[in-house]
């Protein structure tokens, strides 16, 4: 077996030629987020999850922090880990415990996001080449392993046994969801329920974790707890289905992954499950084509997304992520009125406004 | 893209002709291994394990304990688990807290199995297909996250943070290991230094650790806890020296593997590093083509026997494995003597015994 990437790994050189030219791809770096206020508030606290990210990240061997720089380092907005902050804050914490925490979050976050590569084969992820088509399989895999091993030794550090029973529950949710994924990929008779147990489990569980440990750190009620579990899932939720939704409305530079992927993936998204649903015998056999049988020509995406605006499931899409995001919203009503709580809100609220 | 293993994933039928057509290939299961003496002694923890693990690896998606299934019923012969059973049992522990914790052990070395055979492609490993040519990268990938998941979920629950700090600064230096092993494939300037860390960190670590966490569920002094991730740390060694070994020297049917392995993978394994350290320019060139630039010819890898013979490095890699041997050995001089210590030091000797 020949292996053209061993170039890059023996010379640091191409691999700076390398992320310098990926560089220029990078099309998210100044997407609006809906983050601004939160980012505004918390960023002294972000420096600091910044600053422990790229010292945990180090590793004797040179290829670990150059690999997991690249995804790290890709345009993230770390939202999760933000969450992480915020629900601190919004708890009333006045400690550092959450820096160490919302890095593990963002760790795990790009553990999956390093496998995800080995298995989806996008060609474009936020923005810049995947990890995966620069260095390979093997390397994401096993980078995603170490950053994953890497979220624990830190929590293992803090040493709340609560953070690591939230931590490890939603990292086994997300592996679940991601062999469900798998199962419904190119199966035209995937039901909603079977979608939105997917991406609850490999999107929102992640979320949720992420905002609930922000009350474990402050050691507040269950009942916060809870309330911040509720807000993340319905958050992760809510920004799925636009994620979802906007490959088949996005323009290109907009998104900062090429539109159509998922389509080309056979992959059954709401818009797509709903309007198989609702389609002739002769849409089914369109869908079966293109998403099975992975038959696919010119026009059979502009078609894909005719027959979803046809079917109104574009509009469905947007208006359940709606439901999902009052959801959200509600679930921060316990907590007092002031900027931390309107800057989760207004995170909620763009989440689904960035899908009009 | 088209998916062949589709099929598979959707017919459970079709999972369990594959399954039976691979048992008859399992060509480990009547292999001798050391492990008869401390099989007996441990019999009822052992039994314990095995249903811990089969209960910890269910999930809703029936994917997952299928394909975990494959590979933790493939003829494992639950080494590492053994050690920490054996470990606790030397340690006078008379609790049954080492049952979750050795299968903990046990899903850390499945996922790395299946995260390694994304890596490695070898078509054969402990005598069956592997999950990765019957499932596909992906599946082997989330699956391989989830045991690791499921790991930390149980050692969450057993609740002791010097177990998770073990376990957790383990995987990361698995994980190293098998970046690092990434790199010096196929390059033949891989110094013996090297090759001993790799090995340490991907093989070793996990032996390490497996023991020490005998001694921390006895609550034996730090003394004990080093001593036996000496013991752990040494077998490992050995263990993969010998494993190394016999990729040159087995017949097929006693390994399990196919012999030439690791020489078709130009792996730089202990054999051939010394054998190139000792070459002259026209073997340099040989192994060069074979091992670098992967060209490799009928006749190669008998050449390449030849001249690990002919420089005496079989021999070399055997006594280097006897000396880890010794240490494990030392290191259990500090435990009383009786039927379970003599079973831990049959497993040292028997582990470099196969290699003659």
């Amino acid at each position: 077996m020949l292996r053209p990437e061993r170039q890059t790994f023996r010379e640091g050189k191409s691999i700076l030629v390398l992320a310098a030219g990926l560089k220029s791809v990078d099309a998210t770096a100044s997407e609006p987020s809906g983050l601004d206020r939160l980012l505004a508030l918390l960023g002294d606290d972000l420096k600091q999850v910044n600053r422990l990210i790229v010292e945990k990240m180090h590793s004797d061997v040179a290829l670990i922090p150059q690999l997991a720089g690249h995804i790290v380092a890709a345009g993230g907005k770390r939202m999760r880990p933000l969450l992480t902050l915020a629900a601190a804050r919004l708890c009333g914490y006045q400690g550092t415990r959450q820096h160490a925490l919302a890095a593990c979050v963002e760790f795990i976050h790009t553990a999956t996001l390093l496998h995800d590569d080995v298995v989806d084969e996008s060609a474009l992820r936020r923005g810049r080449a995947t990890a995966n088509a620069v260095w390979g399989n093997k390397a994401s895999v096993l980078v995603g392993d170490f950053l994953f091993s890497r979220a624990f030794q830190l929590m293992t550090a803090d040493g709340s046994l609560a953070v690591l029973k939230i931590l490890s529950d939603a990292s086994a949710v997300i592996a679940e969801g991601e062999v469900q994924q798998l199962l419904t990929a190119n199966d035209i008779e995937t039901t909603v329920e079977a979608y939105l147990s997917v991406i609850g489990a490999k999107t929102a569980a992640l979320f949720a974790a992420a905002a609930r440990i922000g009350a474990v750190v402050a050691d507040r009620p269950a009942a916060d707890e809870e309330a911040l579990r509720v807000y993340g899932q319905a958050l992760g939720m809510a920004f799925q289905l636009i994620d979802d939704l906007l490959d088949y409305t996005a323009r290109e530079a907009d998104l900062g992954k090429s539109i159509g992927d998922d389509f080309r993936d056979g992959k059954l998204t709401l818009p797509v499950v709903l309007a198989i649903a609702r389609g002739s015998a002769d849409e089914r056999a369109f869908w079966r084509r293109c998403l099975e049988d992975q038959d696919q020509q010119d026009g059979d995406l502009e078609r894909a997304i005719a027959l979803c605006e046809r079917h109104g499931t574009l509009a469905e899409t947007l208006a359940l992520a709606g439901r999902y995001r009052d959801e959200a919203l509600a679930a921060l009503h316990r907590f007092p009125q002031g900027p931390i709580r309107q800057a989760m809100e207004e995170v909620a609220r763009f989440t689904v406004d960035r899908g009009y």
